[in-house]
């Protein structure tokens, strides 16, 4: 008997009405003959509306407070799912991330997994059950409820199949697939019918938010085929595998972008072993990771110039982390909040000549100014104006003829 | 240093205004030098709440995935706490009912503590913080969460504070105290400065809803005092201990009663050995509890009647449990669904000439029937019209004089 790891996301299970219609999904599958665990998130708007809830009675949540709280949201939601299923006539077992042995490290509000040890998962299946398991949370070894990030609910999911060998995992979302760019940005977007986990950690990582990075590669990492596809259309997804079905003729396989970009300008940092250090270190302190690092290479004397991107949100956050050490070495600093990201992503753009220039050179057609580039093997990334975005979207996705398969 | 366990009801932490209120009291009586473990209930209408989602998705919920639903309630409740003391720049810690060490049976719904290992109080308490407890929920050996049922958290405060041979358990509530009668029947309701376990007990099991009467039990089988006050109101409240003050020349304490009783009676019931026995058994064992059993003297031949009450709620639920030992024993059910209980309670009570007669005598001249009669050491019951309830509660008052001490 086959087994997969199937995972919903908040909009799927909104509410009792959609919570019956992922059951009734569920009971088709399972008659089909495939033995299943399903994760879910929270309903709709829960995390959001315990959150508020934390907000009214303090200004500074406790990380670790916050984390049990937050818990409870995917706790509702999988007995929901549960008996929903046993109305249907289908026998389901509810786990907290607890129960099903989601073992993580003590960094609250995005702990990582450590260990996963699913014995009461494996005994509802082999029970017969099917296994339903609150995403997004975990337990310390001093048995403190964590929660995973952002994204956490996939990689319970992901996590989940490897531990268990399953034959694939299968994210239910509100989108149909992983497309060649956003489709709201551009109507001609095209579903993807297979991506390597490489050019999807790319897409993931730039902004595409179809998956979080952690769970591809946790999919990657222990060859977990990873279907991602509508929990509400019958149509067929994206299979996010070890290598896609290239396309010879066309190496681009996707645009993803961001539009959540800020830029941090050190000036003047002393071009001594471990200035550079101190500012990233201090960043990690806070629990914040720089995105694209820059440094300007240094042809005028003593001094050099350290640019970095951070999402919006963490700004003020990441200027406290940096404000210290940035004093000590007597720099200044430069930000600029209204920035995003395109970028070109496929195996082999970086090392086939013609796509960086090309990329270049259809942003510089449609006038935009390009801030900062940065590259990995498979992707070729832009920061350009926020307000330019979308049209450097459409504008590259013409240009590296995405429309057709 | 002295230890108070402390419980907070679902209307004292029924929004974060009312939290807050809670963290200030918590905060302020700290500050006087007590160490504080804090059990919470869930806030305001959340049980309900979570009752009715899983009514929209099932018809029969499953216990054990009910019980892992309401758990989420007093957690949400106890990280709010939680935070709100943090807020105040008070140290505090929440912990989950299974964290808490409260390790209780499998009987979902209505679980029983079978042991309290309350190390991370305990631990939390030396490091100086406010334990925050999810109250109403324990975890059994297989790691399941279960509830207590109904004055759950009562249990659990008595529980730890037995476990943590705390000085004082505090149930603060939305009512001032044990009162001699229901204060909203009788504005003459004198509130008792304190009372002894066994008559706290008997007014709790007769219907006076201040405390659950497995909280009592506890706390007498432990003997912690517990005091039962207003979380609103700055006023003393009623200590139940091991001795009460008597008042030398009025031995009746209160008067109890109950609005919501079920008379099931079993006509024709063979008067052999194990007839009797099969009928309870069937109730046991769909986890229904008889209140007041009486069997008529067999004065007439062969068969006898056997009466007992059940809470209304579980009348339908009580005839469905025993109807096949009733088949099978050939005997005729009649109900009556409209009748309500009313007891005086007090040491004494029922060894003292006089009082009993002086009941029935008080119910006779107010003109109310008496259906059936149940006694215990120091309580003596009746079971009447519930339509004449609140009459007999104020003559009887009026009768014992209970409104001067």
């Amino acid at each position: 008997m086959s087994l997969a790891v199937q995972k919903y996301g908040g909009s799927s299970v909104a509410n009792a009405e959609r919570i019956l219609h992922v059951a009734r999904r569920v009971a088709a599958r399972r008659a089909e003959g495939t033995d299943l665990v399903v994760v879910v998130s929270a309903m709709g708007d829960t995390t959001d509306e315990l959150i508020g809830l934390a907000q009214q009675v303090t200004t500074r949540p406790d990380d670790r407070e916050m984390d049990l709280l937050l818990s409870t949201g995917e706790i509702i939601s999988c007995t929901l799912l549960a008996m929903a299923l046993r109305e249907l006539g289908v026998p389901a077992s509810s786990f907290t991330g607890a129960q099903a042995g989601i073992q993580t490290d003590q960094t609250h509000g995005r702990a990582r997994i450590l260990n996963v040890e699913p014995d009461r998962v494996r005994a509802a299946l082999a029970d017969g059950r099917v296994a339903i398991v609150a995403g997004f949370q975990g337990i310390t070894a001093e048995t403190d409820v964590t929660t995973l990030g952002r994204g956490g609910s996939d990689t319970t999911a992901v996590a989940l199949a490897a531990a268990l060998l399953a034959d694939q995992c299968e994210i239910y979302t509100d989108v149909q697939g992983v497309y060649t760019c956003d489709p709201r940005l551009e109507p001609r977007a095209r579903k993807l019918t297979t991506i390597s986990y490489e050019e999807m950690l790319e897409m993931a990582s730039q902004g595409a938010r179809v998956m979080h990075p952690r769970a591809v590669e946790l999919g990657a990492l222990y060859g977990i085929p990873i279907l991602v596809a509508s929990s509400m259309v019958e149509a067929p997804g994206t299979l996010i595998q070890g290598s896609s079905e290239m396309e010879p003729s066309n190496k681009v396989r996707g645009i993803s972008h961001d539009a959540d970009i800020a830029k941090i300008t050190v000036v003047g940092v002393p071009d001594k072993p471990g200035a550079v250090a101190t500012l990233f270190t201090a960043l990690g302190s806070a629990n914040l990771t720089a995105d694209t690092i820059v440094q300007n290479a240094n042809v005028t004397g003593s001094a050099t110039d350290v640019t970095f991107t951070v999402p919006d949100a963490d700004l003020q956050k990441a200027l406290a982390a940096i404000a210290p050490a940035v004093g000590r070495l007597g720099c200044a600093v430069v930000t600029d909040a209204s920035l995003g990201k395109v970028s070109i992503v496929g195996t082999g753009v970086l090392n086939t000549p013609g796509y960086a220039p090309r990329m270049f050179q259809v942003l510089a057609d449609t006038g935009i100014n390009i801030e900062l580039i940065t590259t990995s093997e498979i992707r070729i990334t832009c920061i350009v104006t926020r307000n330019r975005l979308a049209d450097a979207v459409r504008a590259l996705h013409a240009a590296f003829e995405l429309e057709s398969a």
